[in-house]
């Protein structure tokens, strides 16, 4: 069977011209100025190779009262973060953890086949927590199988919105089967190990204390340090605790 | 306040440069493909000024087991119609009939605000009737204040479908706002005169037939029957009938 997305991806993301800069990264920004443009979608467009975030404010942005800039020097984007209910917040971190993780398995084509959709509370202009869908897409890998361009995108449900929780799916947008979180998945990101060295980190011990405590290595445990940033995905120990953190990875 | 969405319609639609034509339905039809790119949607964009509707299949159209063609001499897509269950594609009809007098009676840059999202059932490859969403854009007005383009999309919904009940509403886009279905806008499309003139048309009768049952002039009818296929938005009497059938326009 033919891979028609495959085919309509790089038909149309690759073969267009463009008026500013011929890169993926023109044609990624394409992408989320289009949902902006379409949906009045509030979308942010992260480079993860480049640690950079473009956002395309769409009216939603404006009934958010969302005041964050075009372009900032991170993948997090604080300011929308901020007005997200925290312990949505925390979930958001998990699903989209768990996400990249699958992906991370799946050969660069198939991944384009998946999508996260979760429904999130935010607080709006008038500072009033209100339901928001959101959906993060991976539209574009490196060759060498790195997750490279995620596109978030923020909307009103289309529907009304029963629960007050937060709802998260991961979609395959192929065959509409959904499934669902699994919390299991989300512990095994990390090995035992690495998390009682991530505990250790997170009191403040140095790579040399960690090694004594366990009597291992300071080699090995920097190994191991390596490991969790690249499993937590973030580039300094600050970040994979704030992501632990949030998604509890630390308490069991 | 500016208009951050049709600013950002203008500039990410209008200003682009393509390789294959320089014109509006090239940016459409780059905006339709896209969406099966990203979203595996079977995208139809018609257009409703030639007539003429362009489908970009996604990975849903393989799933079920569409196959409709690339390109086709009418905005309906009979094709895709004839896989959506009889009592759903009724109540579609209504909704998007609704919508477009809606869109008629907004200024242009208003309509970009709307859309129609809906839950209807269509058969897939294995002929049984599973939950498809459907989405539906009117992406641009000619400078007269014609509704130009349209863009229909279908997937499987990110969420589980409780109700086996064709669903549709119409939502601000920007605002959130849901607007619900209602009966007696649909009712209100045409004038009594002008739904007894689609009756009389409906059992074979002549203008002059009609102008007599009525006592008024020939050029009256014919300024009905005009009307009516105008408020009904399609070219001949025998497509006016059915979608008065659809909608159930002469029941009342």
């Amino acid at each position: 069977m033919v891979n028609i997305n495959q085919n309509i991806l790089n038909d149309t993301l690759l073969t267009q011209s463009f008026s500013q800069q011929d890169s993926p990264l023109a044609q990624c920004q394409l992408v989320a100025k289009m949902y902006a443009g379409i949906e009045n979608a509030v979308a942010v467009l992260s480079d993860l190779k480049a640690n950079r975030s473009y956002i395309y404010s769409g009216g939603v942005g404006t009934a958010m009262g969302l005041d964050i800039g075009t372009e900032i020097d991170s993948i997090w984007e604080e300011g929308l973060f901020s007005r997200i209910r925290p312990d949505d917040l925390e979930a958001k971190h998990a699903m989209e953890l768990q996400f990249f993780h699958m992906l991370k398995d799946l050969p660069n084509h198939e991944r384009y086949d998946y999508y996260v959709n979760s429904i999130l509370h935010m607080r709006n202009a008038q500072d009033e927590y209100v339901p928001v869908q959101h959906r993060m897409f991976y539209i574009r890998s490196a060759d060498n199988g790195s997750v490279w361009m995620a596109l978030c995108l923020y909307n009103f449900p289309p529907q009304q919105v029963e629960s007050d929780n937060y709802f998260g799916r991961i979609v395959n947008s192929r065959t509409g089967k959904i499934m669902l979180p699994d919390r299991q998945q989300v512990n095994d990101i990390l090995s035992e190990r690495e998390k009682e060295v991530l505990r250790m980190i997170k009191t403040g011990s140095s790579s040399k204390e960690i090694a004594a405590r366990f009597s291992i290595s300071v080699y090995t445990v920097n190994r191991h340090r390596q490991n969790i940033l690249q499993k937590l995905h973030v580039n300094n120990s600050m970040a994979a605790l704030r992501i632990a953190d949030a998604i509890h990875l630390l308490e069991n």
